[in-house]
């Protein structure tokens, strides 16, 4: 047992989530920590006394006891470090956005790929008993056809220095929508506006089109006075509406919608839409940590050579919307074709 | 007293509130109502029996002992029946959307003005307490510059026959934006979807531009499990929400926002971007019926020749942003130049 | 058809409510209202111009065609105007809290009987959507035992001139409680204070104990700056909680509740109590007035001979827990029996 | 600097936090744990190190270079633990409730106030920036007289072994209370059931009432389906709700109440009741952790020999009401005078 030997290559915010996690699991040992900044190190150290430090991600690469390297730098040096482990040989679990273009994310898809190395991108969420029961009903057929998807999560700050509030809030909504919507998007618009002299856009608005009339729409907004992560996914049988901050009923599952009536010559001039107001269903969601849940299938996945639910691909597909919404948001708001 | 005599032209979900309204008021007297369904004419009848009715809006505007005329009818009569009512001599009070184009409604405007009649647009929000709260709030400086405007309209139904869901619940909160950011849009971006057979919009989203980094966005939706009417404001020094479905506090300002620190050598490397949170107010609204002080308004600017708060300017200005908003979305969200 | 004339007696806030309703209902014909205040007789006038109107109750009940009385006045002259209304072989609806005292309310379902006239008690709630599907539900077996049932009824005023919280607020929760729960209620606990100088209570707390460790708590209060009307309700298979002031979801049915192991030697030390935490179901409600299914039921048990679901009976047992609260009240909170 | 060394007896739930924080203050080190389960000890080994544990309290207060214990093990223990430790010349932090009777908790108070030593009752909410910021707005006199305090605690689970659920929940509102309310409570009412085989109640209700019409009340209950933690306290001037749920707004201040007329001959027929109804503010409560912000203030009475806010007597004070309560729900709910 914990024969996954893993490093950790930054040390930030969310690294020392991913130590935890890495040391708690069954199958992982947690061996190597590497930050630029000495006193996270420390920090590190303490909590994990036998764990060895370096502010040289080179040296823990050439590590040859370490089996599995997890990135969690900002998004700019994913490419060169992701890279570089896959080089070296190690399998990589890496920071949502994957990378910072969708080519840079095909390089390293193809390339873990060619190494036969297991390649996980860090969509938290898609771990969480919450969409991972969302997924299973949609799948179930009980949703009927998806007929929108809408998001919302804006808060006050954290402000980023190096990417804007599309980069940074988007790529959850945004990959629950991959897992959740099995179709390829079609096209791209995004608006968006900056208060700040940087010019990053502290809010924005993403519409994602897809075939068959679905539509995706994401609000992000650093600059809100209140807090609000909901999604609503509207069906042609029912419809979800997922709170994050609801710490009872995440899930709403709504036995709402309309019914078409069948055209006739009367029809023409009568509405043909009925509404349907049914009950309402809030399942019991587990409460286990995404992340817990995300490591064991990171080490299931090497032990057993099998597919990650995120893997390179999914990352890749966040990123290409990214990029469009970029390309969208820098010409004011036109129409960007994937 | 009740000196303003008044026709009604349209008894169906708005009309008979018209017609209470003006029946109540000390100034207007309501003398004829005009609706093509004689079994509506008749429940008018039941309530108000001494008041006269026709299937025929020409004989209304006809009678010279009316003053003022109220248009509650569908969006593609209003330009017609409007101008023959300008035409008759009639003060007009007309639904929103003001009409279908914005050449039809320049046209109204300038015949009002020639003919010095009062012409008022029935954007009834603008006169509930809470927006003129939050007008007053702005206008003393205390929310400081608009950063955005966002807004969610959202519920299950009632789907139109003649318009999307952008020309039906829009106007409300453009027309709030009209009314409390006092510059002039330059651009417009949509983009929606249609889940029915008759391909109007039934879900949309519109992203409305203006100088100086203001952006205003606006969610509607017909198809929507759970019911949503709220705006955010921010501003540089304060931020706003309104949710009119909240019965105790429809209104809560708080004092949360942003700081920037002035730039140095430093501040290259870190955040200028401070945080501020403070305190949350939400002020006593008072509760009369919207509808009331716009009649009041109305008959006000009839008797002593003042410019309506909802001119056919406004009504124009928000037709303006739904026709650029059609067009948007027509093409699959381009850009759109006001 | 409308072969049921009724006269109404107290137009006061409800009186006009019930004639609403008598004039609408297929089966009842309002013919005549009575009330002190001229004014109010003349409001009523305005809506129905062909009732006959008297400040003289006496002269209503002379009224042989006149089949039923609805009494709508303070409670304190409900023994008086029912009597006589009884005496004079009307059918009678008598507004909540039936009577001044348990003796009275005795007294007045006997006459009923006795007289063969239906005796209806206005428990408004009892035909509700919302309190039929809890009864329907906890009927099924689907709660289990009732363990407890909780209610909260708080708000700012309307002070009542002759009677204190707990006759003014708790009826409507005493006769879901009475309604739901087929014990016999053993003893009555009720602490309140006063805080103006009449010396009726503003806030209360009554607590009533049934066998079989089933306990009610009713907390009503006039001086609360929120607005709360919540009823409880645990089981011993499941948790319904009632929120009168939810627009979408009034009621929410909780699949939650402990599980008690057997005991064994070990569980001497160990805790036999498990918790089970399931799922989360809020049904659809049927939105009808509950007022006219009342008087729909009313109807019925006139012309087809049917007891009254809130009968005398109902009326009787809520007037003898608040006669029991206020003898606990007025004694500081002791225990006292029924 | 770190010169207070501490001990920490009873390392369940809350032992462990109290380590935590002795750890992390300026003027405290933790040297020494005690508990009866070893694997609970390990625990704490791990993550300090360098502390001493032990399955013998006796060892822990023979230790002379410790000068303060915390106490953290079941109610029934207190006295003969904080006597001890009294007596072997410590300063005591203990648990909430204080002691099991009031006859207990007098004796420990006249033995810390002849041995000169500190002794704190862990009530941990007066460490609050929520309640804190209560006690100065009611100090300020902006609340007016206090007329009411109601709270109610509910939740499923957890159920104790060895007290109901009023010694269990009740302790942490009666001690705001005890903190917000100055005055001498007089008499107390208590009805509760129990619906486990074991007779604690799990459900109960406790009334408290004092001179001048103030009465306060306490819901608490291990089976409730939802979570509510909500205090409302109603004044003459204003009133103010807690909600410690709310992770925004715990704290509402509501300028709402009643204003009393003067009585005059008419007024003894027309309500002299008028109705205030004005804004609500919600102030920003700082979020420091309660149990930091306690120990600080242990530490500085230790050193500065100053008296806690939550003394021993004020412990003293929450376990006379609990011990009231006790022989109130004994007897079904009569009134004990204290």
């Amino acid at each position: 047992m914990k024969d996954i030997k893993v490093g950790v290559i930054g040390c930030g915010y969310w690294g020392p989530n991913l130590i935890r996690n890495f040391s708690d699991n069954y199958n992982t040992d947690i061996k190597f920590a590497c930050d630029l900044s000495r006193d996270k190190l420390e920090r590190i150290k303490l909590r994990h006394p036998s764990i060895n430090v370096t502010t040289d991600y080179k040296s823990l690469l050439k590590d040859k006891d370490i089996h599995a390297v997890a990135v969690a730098t900002p998004v700019f040096t994913h490419y060169k470090l992701v890279k570089e482990a896959l080089e070296s040989g190690k399998h990589v679990l890496v920071e949502k956005p994957f990378t910072s273009t969708a080519r840079e994310a095909e390089t390293l898809v193809n390339l873990a790929y060619k190494k036969g190395l297991t390649l996980l991108v860090d969509h938290t969420f898609i771990y969480t008993g919450s969409i991972r029961r969302i997924k299973d009903f949609i799948s179930a057929g009980e949703l009927g056809d998806v007929y929108y998807f809408d998001s919302v999560r804006v808060n006050l700050g954290l402000f980023q220095h190096d990417v804007n509030v599309i980069w940074d809030l988007a790529p959850h909504d945004l990959s629950i929508m991959d897992f959740i919507i099995e179709e390829k998007p079609v096209s791209v618009v995004a608006t968006g506006a900056s208060h700040t002299p940087r010019g990053l856009e502290d809010v924005a608005y993403v519409t994602v089109k897809f075939r068959d009339n679905i539509i995706a729409h994401f609000h992000v907004n650093w600059m809100s006075p209140v807090k609000i992560r909901k999604v609503i996914i509207g069906g042609s049988k029912k419809m979800v509406v997922f709170d994050d901050l609801d710490p009872a009923e995440k899930i709403k599952i709504y036995d709402k919608g309309i019914t078409l009536s069948k055209a006739n010559e009367k029809s023409v001039y009568q509405s043909m839409v009925q509404y349907r107001i049914g009950d309402m269903y809030a399942p019991a969601i587990t409460n286990i940590e995404a992340l817990k849940v995300e490591i064991e299938h990171f080490a299931d996945c090497i032990k057993n050579k099998k597919k990650p639910i995120t893997d390179g691909e999914s990352g890749l597909r966040v990123v290409r919307i990214l990029e469009a919404a970029s390309k969208s948001l820098k010409k004011g708001g036109v129409k960007v074709n994937i």
